[in-house]
């Protein structure tokens, strides 16, 4: 029935998904109760294509945008893929930071556009190098993909200086940064950066956003940030003409989460509850592995001790009784990654998550084989 | 907010939307309230990609097929958009029924193949006229699309042999038929006939199914039904591997306004309703204009008298407080239909339909000019 498949025995740390006792599933049936008062049977009908106004009112207001730079989307992924379909095709090249979200990879692809890495250190994605890579591609970069804020798998942000950079190079070059700014919310130390969105003035850049992380994934909802003119484009895709708002019971619904106050208690509980899941997996993990505490997001990014391999240690901890995601499936077509991992802190409550580090630990003489 | 537009002094038979009357308000947050009971959290995280097995193993019972021929879709424009995008590119031909669901060309179009009229007649499309055309075309014809059941904008069904005989083209051509078969369920005398998919044991039709017809569109709830293979490809796709299943919480809901009666019970309801509305606007046109009953679907397919043209007759009703969408608007890329009006009497009540007709009826001698 659901993506998550319980694997007997382990405590799984490669999920990254909310973890089940924070889905709001008392406040979400009040909201849509709600809805269905206010809405009738306008919540039920064929929607309007960028999205309900209720719902883009609430969102532009909370996002700092106008109304007529937002469409509405089944989720973040959905709204790449929209994207990506408008701005990119079989003969031209899409650049994608790296490490970064693996699943991006396939949603780009589906375009026929050819991947390609872009440059990048370990603060992200370097504007210099990535001008004269542009400057050198024969076929046209068309857009590049970057989790700039609270990155999975990084945990990371970039710097504000390399996000202005990005943003004016996008702006010479003709290059779309598509920001994908899923976990923004989520901040654990304070603000989180600006996003290239916002620095942009809204030319060059296209931004994805989601409530799978802040509410609900099963939910489907999310939207892009764009320029009008995109924004047109999307409305004028055969199936949202044909259909209406992609997902328009749902957002309207969200409209009145929104606008009861129900978000914002439920974001700000969620966070705490994050945080504390955060500490208690860096406290755990730190006896064993040197790793720094990301300020924002799902995850910790973990530097193996040289001579250990992410491929060899993940077989050790399914041995002890515990999972995670190995560095190369982050990384566009290898290599790199070896000698890190990915441990997902927002699907187990944080004794699970201490319990699960300890089995880390356990596992980890027994990986140098 | 929604996508209809109220023109004010207009009852409008333009528009193939349900009745807002008939939308299920209240069954529909009943369903809600006993899916969050239900399922809980699992209604809120990521779902299965190919829909939540409650709503397939519902779906499939009553449709007579396997589960694992299903896909959950947001929607049948969103069903044929993913379908398309699978089967056919730039360098192909899709094939198009005229007049057939003029929406649905600019769906088709998205996928960057060239759209072809296929030859039809009185009883839609010709199977041996289709074979020559299909043997004769330079690119490859990929998919034939057609609404062959209680058709838009005919009202009329496909005849069983040219069923029989555009299955066994598709088979052993390679062409795929796209069949829309999104109004089976509104069937006013009688049973339906056998669908397209039915007919072929799986092999060579694609089948779009819908709950926008019989509950709700707002919903964006359809299905794909369509041999295993190719629904491994639906869940192989970018965002649905990221996101899940693409509709999971609506889904799951309606795994319970199923298996509850709660569907039964409202496609009953609304078959009736829809029936009486069919004869009302049947019985009020008769005196105007010559018209046959459909026996399902939502719409009636009335030719006009030799040189009155339907552009005109337009201009002339929408200056009495009626409108229609004129013929030519089903026909890829004209010419044709100008002699043709849809009128549609999904979306108001008898009495309004009644009127609207004495109002076309008075637009008529006005419009010969």
């Amino acid at each position: 029935m659901i993506q998550f498949e319980h694997r007997p025995g382990l405590l799984d740390l490669g999920w990254g998904h909310p973890r089940p006792g924070l889905l709001p599933v008392e406040e979400w049936a009040t909201a849509t109760a709600a809805a269905a008062r206010e809405f009738g049977w306008r919540q039920l009908t064929y929607g309007y294509p960028t999205g309900p106004a209720p719902l883009l009112e609430w969102l532009s207001a909370r996002l700092g945008t106008e109304a007529g730079q937002l469409f509405v989307t089944g989720g973040a992924s959905h709204g790449m893929a929209l994207v990506a379909s408008l701005l990119a095709g079989p003969d031209d090249v899409i650049l994608v930071d790296s490490p970064t979200y693996h699943l991006a990879f396939r949603i780009l692809a589906d375009t026929g556009a050819r991947l390609v890495r872009a440059p990048a250190d370990a603060d992200g994605v370097d504007p210099d190098a990535l001008a004269g890579m542009l400057a050198a591609l024969r076929a046209p970069g068309k857009l590049l993909y970057l989790v700039p804020t609270f990155a999975n798998p990084t945990g990371r942000s970039l710097p504000l200086d390399r996000r202005r950079a990005l943003v004016a190079l996008a702006q010479r070059s003709g290059l779309t940064l598509l920001e994908d700014d899923n976990y923004r919310e989520l901040s654990y130390d304070g603000e989180a950066p600006p996003s290239l969105w916002d620095l942009s003035g809204g030319e060059g850049v296209v931004r994805v956003g989601t409530f799978s992380k802040t509410v609900a994934p099963g939910l489907r909802l999310g939207w892009v940030n764009a320029a009008p003119t995109l924004i047109a484009r999307l409305t004028e895709l055969g199936y949202v003409e044909s259909g209406g708002g992609v997902n328009h019971a749902v957002a309207t619904t969200m409209s009145c989460f929104g606008a009861s106050g129900a978000y914002d208690r439920h974001v700000a509980a969620v966070r705490a509850e994050y945080r504390e899941q955060r500490d208690a997996l860096v406290a755990a993990v730190r006896p064993h592995l040197p790793v720094a505490a990301p300020a924002g997001g799902w995850f910790l990014w973990v530097t193996l001790p040289p001579g250990l391999g992410a491929t060899r240690l993940l077989a050790a901890a399914e041995r002890h009784g515990t999972s995670f995601v190995p560095g190369p499936r982050f990384y566009l077509d290898g290599p790199g990654g070896e000698d890190r991992i990915r441990l997902s802190f927002s699907h187990l409550a944080a004794s699970d998550l201490t319990e699960a580090a300890t089995r880390l630990g356990a596992a980890l003489p027994t990986a140098w084989g």
